[in-house]
């Protein structure tokens, strides 16, 4: 398949630059999945194309990561809202998460899929269980995912690992290599000692990254100080765990010497500013984090503490909770906050070529109206994309050169199906679990 | 013009209830710019309709109620973005508005209007310049606004008030009473106090309300210490202006004393919390006040520190926010941030019959839907209307029973002309003050 974009405004996409470079009149040449060309339409190489896509008054830019979320968890949207993270926990989700079947993560996963297609996300790294069920609605779906299977283990009985290997062997490469899997051991709070080493050379041995919970609540940091007299990232490191590829998610109560460490070893922090403020974990120091040099990507987390998967809203967000608690406008900008959500992630999920729109790199893009009275006048672009941008904006998603959504359609998902399914699923889902609270 | 709106989920919308009542297979009766009905289908009396709206999939609410902005500030969008408040205001804006004409004024009142109306919201109360291009705007839009001339006055040359009994005798209870006026000092740091003792005497004369801005940054807070010893609101409530109806913009910096005055004198607060965050003024102590039983309202404030209408925006971060600096996720409920976008500002602005769905009310109203993926499941209605719901999911806003927006298209405004008389008057006006800048 050649594709043509042309007509289009574009951004390149950011790294670290100061500001976020934009260039009018442009045109993107995709081809099997591959950008072959991005920059100026007058000077584009001549060019078959199988479609051309007209992009007048959009903006084509870097699909957005979304690097952590548990996708199934829309059937448990809104479940439990305004309740204390640990009665959040024990009352509302586990309860009913303990009768998930197959049926009922394929349909949440088809759901968070549709809904982040529609909102610009092109790729998501997730932990959960299920996982063969949501590695096939990946795959079905033409979205790209970097998938975990949580290990939480109190007791040492996981600690073979099986089932994150198995995903490791089957799904790894997957799906045109949209696929990518990663160890997930939950949180040092919730895994033995044992499991964490395992992990780490699993992590040596299968060369995949690791996804984990880092210090996202003031609990999980006092307990891992009480535990042996180290905060949750000194204790990864003493493991050695910091020496390989770690994203690690929250990192809410974090020392000076923590930003420091996951400076220096380069950890990716994986930041959902919304579910943090939502379920009252608090607000990660993410600009004193920018300063030190920490890498930084952006997540919505699960749909149930959000409640929903609207990256748009953690753009927003980002910068103006850290200006509004330092009291300091000038601490994030535009430009650190574009790349928390794109090249940043991208990177993290083990792809050297993806998060930019540059020659040779995956094409993985979307076009974003800018004719909205809300994005206009136009006198600052990256301004009005980090701040007055809707979700709703997102035009067009294409995920590795295949277009997914366009202008209110779904070309893998139907829809009407996908959320009458998931409605169904989720009121299954509670009456199993009511069922079995009655018993 | 008679109206049914039938085949609908409703909420009447909520005053002091713990939760938002929802009732379904409703039915709504307009008669006049008036709800004669709203209440269950099968109950509905006999009525002849000029015009049936069919509303299956979609919730009747009360229209949102933007109870602090700067409408024509549109035009400065993502101006002086990420700069200290000092150099915002003295760089950017202040040196751009000084330019600002007529014709400037009334494009981006109708840029601002259209993107409200677009989003879900009804009416906004303002405080502004030139407003009598404000108030045709809001008379030809057919929206509902409370409109005040702000008085900056460093030197009493704004103490015979003019502009604003001008602006009181010939817009207050215009355009079949769409339009309310109300005395707009813009703060106690920037009006003398000869200017307040007016502003309290017109108040009482004309019996109207006063807009102004208090405590919004630590600056004002410390200003009003150093020069007579008195916080912000306790300087107002010794010039006796808290006994007349007060709205009050932002009140970040409160003390304990403060929102005990506040709450005993009934004074109306305007939570702001994205601009809050934004310009880095701080958080506003909405959880504490909201116990102390004060009345809170919420607001976008002007474009330029947002940067957009979306209430929808402000109705997410209120609560979160709140559970995020407190640590306690119980502190702000779905049901008390929907009387802030709606009951409690609906009130404020004068009306006795403004922001509930019920009969005698006037008929300001949205339908939101209800189907998309971000909104699926419904397992608790509440929840997704505060946290999962999109501006973009307004699919029709109506003013005192006149359509104003209905599935993308205005029934008063032409978006493609707005959006272009937008642009060329904010780049008209970026070019006079450029000049005067060169000169």
């Amino acid at each position: 398949m050649r594709t043509r974009i042309t007509n289009i405004l574009m951004t390149p996409g950011v790294t670290d630059e100061a500001h976020i470079p934009f260039m009018d009149d442009a045109e993107i040449l995709i081809d099997n999945g591959l950008i072959v060309y991005a920059g100026r339409r007058e000077d584009a190489p001549a060019f078959e194309a199988d479609e051309t896509i007209d992009g007048k008054g959009a903006l084509a830019m870097p699909g957005l990561c979304n690097m952590h979320t548990h996708t199934p968890m829309t059937l448990l949207r809104s479940i439990g809202s305004d309740l204390p993270l640990d009665r959040w926990l024990n009352e509302a989700i586990f309860p009913v998460e303990k009768h998930l079947t197959d049926e009922a993560v394929r349909a949440g996963t088809d759901l968070g899929i549709m809904e982040m297609l529609r909102f610009g996300t092109t790729s998501f790294n997730d932990m959960y269980m299920h996982m063969d069920m949501e590695a096939e609605a990946v795959r079905d779906s033409g979205m790209r995912a970097l998938l975990g299977h949580g290990v939480v283990d109190f007791d040492e009985s996981c600690a073979d690992l099986l089932p994150n290997i198995a995903l490791i062997e089957k799904w790894n490469h997957a799906a045109d290599d949209r696929i990518r899997v990663a160890l997930a051991p939950h949180s040092e709070g919730a895994t033995t000692q044992k499991v964490l080493e395992k992990i780490r050379s699993a992590a040596e041995t299968y060369q995949v990254p690791v996804h984990i919970h880092v210090s996202e609540t003031k609990l999980d940091y006092d307990g891992s100080i009480k535990r042996r007299g180290l905060t949750p990232p000194q204790y990864l490191d003493q493991l050695g765990l910091l020496d390989y590829p770690v994203l690690a998610a929250h990192c809410v109560w974090f020392t000076d010497e923590d930003i420091e460490l996951f400076a220096r070893k380069g950890t990716v922090i994986l930041h959902n500013p919304v579910s943090n403020l939502k379920l009252a974990s608090g607000v990660a120091p993410i600009a004193k984090m920018l300063q030190a040099g920490c890498k930084v990507a952006l997540g919505t987390d699960g749909v149930a503490s959000n409640n929903n998967l609207n990256l748009w809203e953690e753009i927003k967000l980002m910068p103006m909770l850290q200006k509004g608690i330092t009291l300091d406008p000038t601490v994030v900008s535009p430009a650190q906050t574009i790349a928390a959500a794109t090249s940043v992630g991208a990177k993290a999920l083990g792809y050297s070529h993806l998060g930019l729109l540059r020659e040779g790199y995956l094409a993985d893009l979307i076009l974003l109206d800018l004719n909205g009275a809300h994005m206009s006048p136009c006198n600052d672009l990256e301004s009005n994309l980090v701040y007055s941008a809707q979700g709703s904006d997102v035009r067009m998603t294409m995920v590795q050169g295949k277009v997914l959504y366009r202008d209110g359609e779904f070309t893998t998902l139907d829809p009407k199906l996908v959320v009458e399914r998931a409605r169904k699923q989720a009121s299954l889902l509670f009456e199993r679990a009511q069922a079995a609270r009655n018993a």
